[in-house]
């Protein structure tokens, strides 16, 4: 049963599960104290910190070990912030950066002093932006060595020198790229998370170059340079670090090989499948992350599809979140989110499941857009809405929710005396509305798609929808589409038939 | 080789590795995932919860795994200081708290925000002095289950009526307790930590029950309730949980075993070892710990004299310790730090390595005795500061500093006019100035051990003391001799022949 969701979780490497047994004989005492077993532990943690370290490319003392790489993320960001107070207290991040880094800029920096540098289409920060980012008051700057979403690389070690320019030191967030390599350019800080490199869970990894004001917060402690407050894990980093090494030694071949079948899935998912978009930097990418969205489709129902056809994936559709709101990497990208799979190959993957995934794809998205309603010949929103439910577990609270609204989803036709931007001297325009208030994606698009052809060439189509999501997906369609945005008020969105 | 420090950690019980082996398999990925995988990971992190509430005595949705045992009583303290800031900022503690919890009150309450409630000579919490301290304002109030150092059980039920009387949550530190039952009273918080009863390293508790106002600080996640941030450690979770069933299982019949141990050293240690006392509390304790401290030796000497006749344990002198200074705990129970002991046995513990234990203490103490200088026989302050030298590693910042100082240890004799405080009107007493300024403890000690009798009774000895162990020793001593401590001023302290 192939598991694709590489980017999550990947499970225990051997050499971890060897060092673990080991280490778990002889690492449970604490270093601190000075009897043998005490001292077996110190020399334990040493070692491990010195393996670490190496792959990192830094000093073992510059390397501490955090619970998680959220943790060490968390660390980092309070550990600057208040050892740079004086210089300002301004946070730069780029808007694709991992949520533990968003969540950290919002409870130390706070959304005011917190500027958000913005990516192109593939994800990817423009160094020009970045450095015009680095104003004065500047304390720390943020970006991840690659997208976790999307797969794409930054320009990490441009970014490191635009920092050094100013004096800003850099915090890489490198929990997706550290299997494959240590981060190159002049960085100041630096996060990881073993569980995604195949260490154990319970083990993240902060390095902070000498030279950079560090202040750690929180209550003080004496563990781990007192950065890190806690008893030490000791047979758990053990086990980290020996799978670090060991998958770096692994790394050169596999990231040929998984790219090479990412590769092909790049070119044929949308060969496979109509009206599906793979997303993300095509060539400076992570090895083993292929995303994609797929039009008129919901994110969960198609996860579901595909575990059950044998496949671990993962998504970014606001569908699948707790939050109701889509990604906010594909948001940054201003890409479709409706649909959306994130395929991330485990090392080991072989051509065969990447053949069979391929295999299983079409039937898959097909099922779920027929669950659906499959744009644009069937009847819009209000059958889409029954046969949603009809088809899906909903919840008590969700039928009260949508009969307190009691927003049915409707069509209504107009000609509207309004003068579309710019155009005040023209006739008026046919316009007609498609009120989804109450649905949810990708119901908004699958209606708008249903109803533009029967508008003329320039005429406009008004959609109603509330679902969050619609805001990224009716303009990510146009896009896709050929068909133009003329821009969203409150819940009312504007389309303009092109072609 | 016996080791005999079970209170700082213990070796991984044989049922959390089995737990711990299956779990590695089965809950690797990212428990919040739809695909089989996660569902499994969640399913295996769901019924670990279910069995530490059991143990605990707590609803599974008031649990929450954290990576230690000190971040859950860090997050408890911040938590319900936030979420209760209306009510006040004061938090109660008791003197004799783990630093985890001192520390959380110094940077969340500070100083001046912070009663701390005073303990008797056996480290145990009056409850009238405890209910006093809970005056209005105070958001939280933090009570051990029992002591890590000496083992005395506290109040907790009393505490917790008191508490609940006045409507303040108290928060439990129950990690040297969770092992051997449930805390019984009405908590409102509990913390634990795995790695003390036989856990992996890497996992703590933290139970908060339903309507304590509780307001996690700093950034937000969205896993273990949005109380923990971080991926979460499932396998070492399910591991822990297993282990703590198992324990739990054989808590009566090896506490009775191992009480029966401790009581054995508790009568015979001041037999076999002159000039010892045990400490804490003799009857409301736990079962596995004796701590006891001995006159004239010095703590770590001793530990490595322990290590090397084939026995790990601790002490809460200041010589082992990384800040100079003695045991919080000793300090405020007010009984000699120097030459401390802890001996904690872990579960399976033989009679037959308690009395070796017993063989070798004597000889132990001896040596150690020896390297520094036997009181009261022996020249004192000079010889012993260049026995020390020359038995004992002593680094180059060591002699540095000694040599920088320039003050050799020496005495000088003398009759004082000055009165003794509230004997105004009497003739001026024989005064002998013993100057150990520069030594460390247990030296200051054994000089004023060396003269005492050389003044005659009523007489004062004067000792020049810079240790900070000195400010708690001499004291002791006096207690412990029946000799009159007069008082300290600056690094004068004063005693008194009584006897």
């Amino acid at each position: 049963m192939p598991y694709f969701d590489a980017a999550s979780s990947v499970p225990l490497h051997p050499v971890a599960r060897q060092a673990l047994d080991a280490a778990l004989d002889d690492g449970w005492a604490d270093p601190s104290r000075l009897h043998r077993e005490g001292r077996r532990a110190r020399m334990l943690l040493d070692a491990a910190r010195e393996t670490a370290a190496e792959a990192v490319g830094c000093r073992a003392d510059e390397l501490v070990f955090t619970p998680s790489g959220t943790d060490a993320l968390h660390t980092a960001v309070a550990g600057v912030l208040a050892g740079r107070r004086r210089v300002g207290g301004r946070l730069v991040v780029s808007a694709v950066e991992h949520s533990a880094v968003l969540h950290a800029a919002e409870a130390y920096a706070g959304e005011e002093s917190t500027a958000v540098v913005p990516v192109d289409r593939t994800a990817r920060v423009s160094v020009d932006e970045w450095a015009s980012a680095l104003t004065s008051g500047t304390a720390l700057a943020c970006l991840q060595s690659a997208n976790h979403e999307v797969g794409t690389v930054q320009p990490v070690p441009e970014a490191a020198e635009e920092c050094a320019r100013v004096g800003v030191p850099l915090l890489v967030d490198a929990a997706q790229s550290l299997p494959w390599g240590a981060v190159e350019g002049g960085w100041s800080l630096l996060a990881g998370s073993a569980h995604k490199w195949g260490g154990p869970a319970g083990v993240g990894l902060l390095a902070v170059r000498k030279g950079t004001r560090f202040a750690r917060q929180g209550p003080r402690g004496e563990r781990e340079s007192g950065r890190v407050p806690g008893f030490e894990n000791i047979p758990a980093v053990v086990a980290a670090a020996a799978s670090l090494r060991a998958v770096r030694a692994e790394a050169g071949a596999e990231a040929a090989r998984l790219s090479a079948l990412v590769e092909r899935m790049r070119d044929r998912v949308p060969q496979l499948v109509a009206d599906t978009v793979v997303v993300g930097d095509p060539v400076r990418r992570l090895p083993h992350i292929l995303t994609f969205s797929c039009l008129y489709a919901d994110g969960e129902a198609l996860l579901h599809a595909l575990d059950h056809a044998g496949f671990s994936v993962s998504s970014g559709s606001s569908c699948t979140s707790d939050t109701l709101t889509p990604s906010h990497v594909l948001r940054a990208m201003g890409v479709l989110s409706e649909g959306n799979v994130r395929v991330s190959l485990p090392p080991g993957t072989e051509e065969a499941d990447v053949e069979r995934f391929l295999a299983v794809l079409p039937d898959a998205v097909a099922g779920v857009r027929g669950q659906l309603a499959a744009a644009p010949e069937r009847e819009p929103a209000r059958a889409a809405s029954e046969e949603r439910k009809g088809t899906e577990p909903v919840s008590a609270e969700t039928e009260a929710a949508a009969s307190e609204s009691e927003v049915a989803p409707g069509e209504t036709e107009s000609v509207s005396g309004e003068s579309v931007s710019g155009e005040a001297a023209e006739a008026p325009v046919p316009e007609r509305t498609v009120d989804a208030l109450g649905t949810l994606c990708p119901v908004p698009v699958i209606e708008l798609a249903n109803v533009i052809d029967e508008v003329p060439v320039g005429g406009v189509v008004r959609v109603l929808a509330d679902d969050t999501a619609a805001r990224l997906d009716i303009p990510a369609w146009c896009e896709m589409r050929g068909q133009e945005f003329l821009g969203a008020e409150g819940t009312a969105f504007r389309i303009r038939r092109r072609e």
